[in-house]
């Protein structure tokens, strides 16, 4: 495997109402994007800087996996996304190196791009996403 | 304020000696360099992805803020670093927005950069750093 860059970073929130303007008054950035993932029960606002996205995720359902976080932490950096090449190669190798898996096969994410999660107990507890063009 | 990129994403490990095989050999990057950093109690290691950097924090301290950081989460994702052109002239637009500081004034980082944390009260609970070269 051989990330290109980092695709976007997720950060969960407890309203994108409050938090947009942080990153848009403060940074300077832009949100570009709302869009709702209902797989995955949020609602993303997206930022570009550089290569790489903010994904701000907001939880449509307390008991979805964003909603359970806020719910622990109050919010915070959440996952990291490595943009690859070809996200079943890579995971297929990420298997072979003897990472856990959360997706064996990729599935439908956010802004039309094709995901899988590796398990927090092989990333030192970092929730880290491989993502790439279908 | 116009971050240009995202210059690293600050990861809290217990150990980098544990966390450095994830990166490389499941990752495929490479660890470029291992520094310490006194000032802030910890010691890191570098690995480029594209515009970004993945910078790997063990406390050498566990009073150390990465050392609290550990022992409350067992590690995990810990900063976000925004590249910009004069981080003075960055901390006094964050300042003028209405954002808390952590320093008003900017110090010395890893790899020679001048750096400034912005306060998470002001950041949606994400600890923001803002970063230049001197």
């Amino acid at each position: 495997m051989k990330p290109t860059h980092i695709e976007h970073v997720g950060i969960a929130v407890a309203s994108l109402e409050e938090a947009i303007p942080f990153y848009e008054k403060v940074l300077g950035l832009t949100c570009y994007a709302i869009e709702e993932v209902k797989e995955q029960k949020v609602k993303t606002a997206f930022f570009q800087v550089g290569q790489t996205k903010i994904e701000l995720l907001e939880s449509t359902d307390p008991e979805g996996p964003v909603g359970k976080f806020v719910e622990k932490n109050g919010g915070g950096m959440h996952h990291i996304a490595f943009a690859v090449d070809n996200v079943q190669e890579a995971i297929d190798q990420a298997a072979a190196a003897g990472c856990r898996l959360i997706d064996k096969t990729p599935r439908d994410g956010a802004e039309g791009l094709r995901i899988a999660f590796l398990h927090p107990a092989s990333t030192c507890r970092v929730l880290t996403e491989l993502c790439g063009k279908p």
